[in-house]
């Protein structure tokens, strides 16, 4: 099978945007309702080769979905519900656009839908708990991804006219899964039949009116003339039962501060090293130079520039940026420097006020980035070296690593103090992974009760021999052997499949119970991987692949 | 990418055998305790091209281990316990044969990690539900699918000797996963901690001795000279705590009866006619002929004979044989004929003696076939006509299919009475599936009310409008419209991408919780597909192409 390139040729794609620069999204306030009207720019696509018609969206488009989302939490604290509806005349949305997946890579597909769904997450997050509610009024057809971005949010309204359906056409259209959480979430969100699910996922056409409400695939229809009052209606109801504070002011996201000079990326408090010979980002997570505020006003009038705040979107972008931009980079190095008791400070003031909401969605954003690292296909180290600070907040870093080494004791000729680690509060239900439990909790699935007893050495400092004890390290070699394990173990990593390392990290992360976004992750974007890669779908003459040229998919008929 | 012939020109597989015919296999029994020890003959592959040196596997050696798993279920009730070891000197297992499977084409290779599923699943099942505890005495190294068998069983003791190690070699050694539960039942079952898990799954030679315990990859390490005897006390200490009759006699599992004329397959109780043009298996099973026997000890005298007993193997037997044999054939259609009181006659006998073991036996033998119906990768469609029976547990696959169509009313000119359904109490716990739920309970998710409301009408015979109403049919097309809907539906069905058919049901058919059997066949079998297909596998120069060869496999490192 021909595998196009990844990317066609084009600059690196850059995930920070701001309003002014939507080209895609209107994102308009009323009072404590917003609407987010989709009017996709045709001609706007991220890269050449597709025209975005239809309201089809491409990964620029939801880079922008993905900022408005994040910018209503932080910049409008007063906004409890958030409409989402097109601004064309004639259609919703008619989901992701087609010719930009037929001429992606294997990798570029992958990438985009991960995002995506990360992007759908936070829309339902942001009504679970920041008090932030999602509806959609559908007012035109709405297929595939657009009733999978439908789905996501809390309330579908749909126009009951001869125009307007909801669709999943993906199998018999293009012979690929409705894979942005469509399937999940009809089944375990909205608890549609599994029998009516089938029917519906493999009709083209969709379902209209009154059949799609009794199949539980929207939850209302109004005629036309009445959506926009329906949709603003419920809005404001939800909106009334939000604990958002309507009078309080929000904070700007100002621009993620960025340099890339060669391999290079930095940050004010992160910098990455791109090793293309040994396929490593070495990653340094710097703790903060100052004392964090005295008071919660303190923190609102520091705004984007509070340590956490700021390192949080930092390292999401730099997620991002090497997932989508260094494919070859498989390894992550994590390493941190700084001074533990500043960022227990920090974290100290976001427990102390976590009634605030500003306090809340700094939290709510690390459990976000968290997750993204999580879920990213790359093996990520953990590596605890003398004068390292993996505490508090920072120590869900080595919880999230695949592995970590700590060196025991001291450096020769290196006054840096001996490596330690320190468990804070937020190790223990800040940030649950998509499954619903915490980094520790997973950790320690047959051992709960070492979870509690760890939770009374909160604020201890570990050297290696206790942090090993404590089963929170993987390995500690002293300054001897360090240089060479560890070299040995980037290189082993560097030497395996790619392809076998994501299965088996995303087969080991996650242990326990599933949820409907551990599902989705799993279940779903495994099985559209697979598909992803089959000849039925992106073969010459694959569904993918003929879509649009008249041409008919031809299928081997074998089932695996 | 090349894609060898999915099976190498050969007879169909015949997953019918028994002990007088096990070629790789010795089941001896001493009491309450049995031995399965494994000798696989280099040169019995089921296929040619391939050694089976060091006990590695193919698929007839997995045939006949499930038929042994069988067997000790319904021929040995005085059987509380199993030791799985080698026969051999100096190897336990070393996996699944790797020539076997670089010379597969992906649909046998997925196949065959299904079926050596569903078998690590009933050995499982044996200790959990049938008082058959299954423990490994692990004599020798012990890698990959090797180790996978023994993770499936309860209790693993190794030798503490230099040669005797566990490992899960895959990823490094091969590019693939350890697919067969390895990875989840490392850190779901066992709860081996996340970055020990990282590091064993890295590790081609594995870990032996104490750090083996310490890790808890086995449950005791013993001298070499004292593993046997250790085996034994540990299986004896099992077996007295069963509850299985030490001194109940077993039945035969007498030969399943099959004809094989063309496109007709016929046994007792079961036909099918596999229609090649368009791609559908037209299934009929039939209900009893005749009352059952009046108490417990009829049943036992009839044993195989027992019509539950009989169509749950004929049926299962089909299943495989479709799924091996005949992958071109994506849709089962299920259709019924018969009485549904002597259906239900045959509930109540197995209800009253639920406390028999044998009794015990034929309900797990029935929730295991539904089971591997849920998980075949085919479109399964229940068709209810007048004269049909799907009552009782035989409408179980009525709620095991993808969507059922029911004639509304008779046929004209046909004296068959209209269909009706009929519920029965095995619908209502007898059959979880693999995501622990019923059928009825993952059906009505979001309504779990229906169900008790459901369990009040057990016995009543649903006419089409009926059973709609209750939510228990897809369609109800009346005599006018029944060809067409379901030949249209049936056309529609074959006209589609077998991939993508594949990865939609896998995700609407399980909704709800996952266990350690829903997550192999989801999150880690998917993964395991989609490797199946990376061209770093399977490609001109993937690792388990060149395997052997003393070629090293090339990689294309970038992350998807």
């Amino acid at each position: 099978m021909a595998e196009p390139a990844t990317t066609p040729a084009a600059p690196p794609v850059d995930f920070r945007t701001d309003p002014s620069r939507y080209r895609h999204w209107k994102l308009t306030i009323e009072g404590r309702v917003a609407t987010l009207g989709m009017d996709v720019r045709e001609d706007g696509g991220l890269r050449p080769g597709y025209d975005l018609k239809l309201n089809s969206y491409d990964l620029g488009v939801d880079v922008e979905l993905a900022d408005a989302v994040q910018r209503l939490r932080f910049e409008h604290p007063e906004v409890g519900a958030v409409i989402v509806t097109s601004l064309k005349e004639r259609v919703f949305c008619a989901g992701a656009n087609i010719r930009m997946l037929s001429q992606s890579g294997h990798g570029w597909k992958v990438n985009f839908c991960k995002f995506t769904n990360e992007t759908r997450n936070a829309i339902e997050e942001a009504g679970a708990l920041s008090g932030q509610r999602y509806l959609a009024a559908v007012n035109g057809p709405c297929a595939g991804g657009g009733y999978e971005l439908a789905l996501a949010t809390d309330w579908i309204v749909m126009a009951d006219d001869g125009n307007t359906s909801v669709s999943l056409p993906e199998v018999p259209l293009l012979a690929v899964l409705p894979g942005t959480g469509g399937l999940t979430r009809l089944v375990d969100k909205r608890h549609v039949r599994r029998d009516r699910a089938d029917v519906f996922c493999t009709l083209e056409e969709g379902i209209k009116g009154r059949r799609a409400v009794e199949w539980g695939l929207v939850d209302a229809i109004v005629p036309r003339s009445r959506l926009a009052d329906a949709a603003r209606e419920r809005a404001a109801h939800l909106a009334e039962q939000s604990d958002r504070p309507a009078s309080a002011r929000g904070i700007a996201l100002t621009p993620v501060d960025r340099t890339i000079d060669g391999d290079r990326i930095a940050y004010r408090h992160v910098t990455c090293v791109v090793d293309r010979g040994r396929g490593v980002a070495e990653i340094v997570v710097a703790g903060p130079e100052a004392s964090p505020p005295a008071d919660v006003g303190g923190l609102h009038a520091l705004g984007a520039a509070f340590w956490p705040l700021a390192l949080a979107r930092e390292l999401d972008d730099l997620i991002l940026h090497l997932r989508c931009n260094e494919e070859g980079i498989g390894l992550w190095a994590f390493r941190t420097t700084g001074r533990a008791d500043l960022v227990t400070a920090h974290d100290r003031l976001l427990a102390e006020h976590s009634g605030d909401w500003l306090a809340r969605e700094i939290r709510l954003l690390w459990r976000r980035v968290l997750k993204r690292l999580d879920v990213s296909s790359r093996s990520v180290f953990a590596l605890m070296e003398p004068g390292s600070c993996f505490a508090g907040s920072l120590f869900e870093l080595a919880l999230a690593a695949d592995r970590s080494y700590m060196l025991d004791g001291t450096r020769q000729g290196d006054p840096a103090p001996a490596a330690t680690v320190r468990l804070g509060e937020p190790s223990f239900g800040w940030f649950p992974m998509v499954n619903g439990l915490t980094r520790l909790e997973s950790r320690f699935l047959g051992e709960p009760h070492r979870v509690d007893e760890l939770k009374r050495r909160i604020g201890e400092d570990l050297d290696a021999r206790a942090a090993a004890d404590a089963g929170l390290v993987t390995f500690t070699p002293d300054d001897i052997d360090w240089e060479d394990e560890v070299r040995i173990a980037i290189e082993e990593r560097a030497a395996f499949s790619p392809d076998a390392l994501t299965g088996m990290e995303a087969s080991l992360r996650f242990a326990g119970p599933e949820t409907v976004e551990s599902k989705i992750f799993a279940r779903l974007s495994a099985w559209q991987n697979w598909i992803f890669q089959r000849p039925n779908a992106v073969g010459e003459r694959g569904a993918l692949r003929v879509y649009g040229t008249g041409q008919r998919p031809e299928f081997d008929r074998r089932r695996a």
